[in-house]
């Protein structure tokens, strides 16, 4: 259902010019030139639409749902955590609604599917796929009508934000067992074992992680038959709110808007969107890395290197949201600053 | 002429609990939850004054001067752009004006000693200690005298921003050849080969490179009897910003204000004050590691993990710049997130 252009690269030549005149040694703003020539690339559509780079209205959207696997000790949380946290969300009490606050994100929490519909669904959005995934070593998670149904929802988000004038989102998750769901889809789609893929999420100790390992092993080796497409690697092992972090990453790729991935659980929604969409790829920032050895596999993969290092294990959107001022500075400085003749300083590089 | 008191450690299990019971699993903040106890420690007096932390009026210091070693090959550039780079401050066009702008940071640049007056001095602040210093492999780069002029008038500087209500100062410096002065420091203070500390600055290539590494070993060979304290070190191979920046950082830290300390230049200054006043090491934020193996050494020997890895060489305080978004957001989750009772969410860590 989704249709990504690839970015334009006609004019990286022109690009380069221009951040390479700036009253500054050659290459010496870092990853911040890549991450301006990445925009420019993304915005531009004739040289004179070169001259400034903008971010406007950006949205953080942070998707919840329920697993099924949660019930089987693999998380350091009970389920009832995520409905709680969605309240939290709404009250503005949460570490995402700290950082976006600050750093000029509008959040928006959308239900995908928690274990029941919230008793006040006041502030937040509706596209509920069901009451939480089936348990993925048990059955599959979900039916292929519901991965397109998600990925219905999330079209009609973005286009929503697109046409308020957001041009960049950010892509929050809350959801007790979600890094399960996640670390089987890495296995599946990546071909890597799951001792490879596996981590602690917000920290279970050795038992749970060797039990967790147990169950994703499971749960790939009973679907493994039908794991024989992104889609269906997303039914099976997939989540409500990773189905539809993944429509969002492609509904926004279509509509040329840059799109921010945090960590582990967006970049398996990263890595499956780009298996359905390779175009996608350069629409995306990634913000943070962590110190889980199956995200750094995942982030090589889709040859990505984030922002931000900052030990975070929290999700929410949280490294996104502290990413921001970062791709606002690469904006600015290709903006704003003098170029070597305007300052009137010599260009000895 | 400092007095630099050791920070509160009194109430670290407060500190510790107040972000414990904030609604994330424990530690999941990663070095956002040590940076905000470290600025607890540094803004708490008693038990009462834990529950807001703030960055008031933050002042980006941007310190310049010239190098007498740089007529001889070590730099990419002229000392000429020095000068140039100062009047582009003034103009509004650098980096460090554009990232300042972002981030909220008041900018003021400091003339230190660069090689000829301003024709045009307004705008900058006159703290001038000479015409450049001597070239540091012929002759000491200056007198203890000016050593100590430098001192006092980064002391004069801290306590005007201090009474105007500024509580954060970040280091910025420019300064042609000043990476060869801040090498010779750091070689001469941490009893390290100059060739482990050495490094290609804003970008020298191989035969530049070894040049500098040369004429540092000689600077080091010509002084080695008087370089007998921090400030013999100044003295004799130091510049006039990093003399005031060191001075700025301890007059700082007397006055329980926070500093950020970007790059080689400024890490280097930070060496010498933590050497003349250990204890100001816990005021210090260190924003920005770059991929310098000799900046790498001096962080581990200051036991400094930067909150910043974009690969920048610039200078200017530009690391620091982009890192106050960081830090805000440490004082922001500690003072806003809601805690697990607040939130009625369970605690299961």
């Amino acid at each position: 259902m989704f249709s990504v252009d690839p970015v334009n690269h006609t004019l990286d030549e022109q690009i380069r010019h221009i951040i390479d005149q700036k009253t500054k040694p050659l290459g010496a703003l870092g990853q911040l030139e890549a991450l301006a020539a990445q925009i420019a690339r993304v915005q531009a559509t004739g040289t004179d639409s070169l001259s400034r780079l903008t971010i406007t209205k950006p949205a953080m959207l942070v998707f919840a749902a329920d697993h099924g696997i949660a019930e089987y000790g693999v998380s350091i949380a009970p389920s009832a955590v995520t409905t709680q946290m969605v309240y939290n969300f709404v009250a503005g009490g949460a570490a995402i609604n700290v950082f976006s606050r600050q750093t000029g994100f509008n959040l928006e929490v959308i239900d995908c599917g928690i274990l029941e519909p919230l008793a006040d669904p006041t502030g937040v959005t509706q596209q509920r796929l069901g009451t939480g995934t089936a348990p993925i070593h048990k059955a599959p998670a979900m039916s292929l009508e519901q991965v397109e149904q998600g990925f219905s929802y999330a079209n009609e988000l973005i286009q929503r934000h697109q046409q308020s004038g957001c041009n960049l989102i950010a892509l929050g998750e809350m959801g007790i067992g979600n890094t399960s769901s996640a670390t089987a889809i890495m296995s599946a789609l990546l071909n890597v074992e799951v001792s490879q893929c596996v981590g602690r999420g917000t920290g279970i100790d050795d038992d749970a992680l060797q039990l967790k390992t147990t169950l994703l092993n499971q749960a790939i080796e009973l679907h493994r038959d039908q794991l024989t497409s992104p889609k269906q690697i997303l039914a099976h092992l997939g989540g409500f709110e990773i189905v539809q972090m993944t429509g969002a990453i492609l509904a926004a790729a279509q509509r040329k808007m840059l799109v921010v991935i945090d960590g582990f659980i967006a970049t398996a929604a990263a890595l499956v969107a780009v298996e359905l969409h390779p175009e996608a790829r350069d629409y995306l920032i990634f913000a943070h890395q962590s110190n889980e050895s199956g995200h750094k596999l995942m982030l090589k993969h889709l040859e990505a290197t984030p922002l931000l290092h900052l030990d975070l294990r929290l999700g929410e959107g949280t490294g996104g949201a502290l990413a921001l001022p970062l791709i606002q500075a690469a904006t600015n400085f290709y903006n704003d600053m003098a170029s070597f003749g305007d300052a009137g300083v010599s260009n000895v590089t």
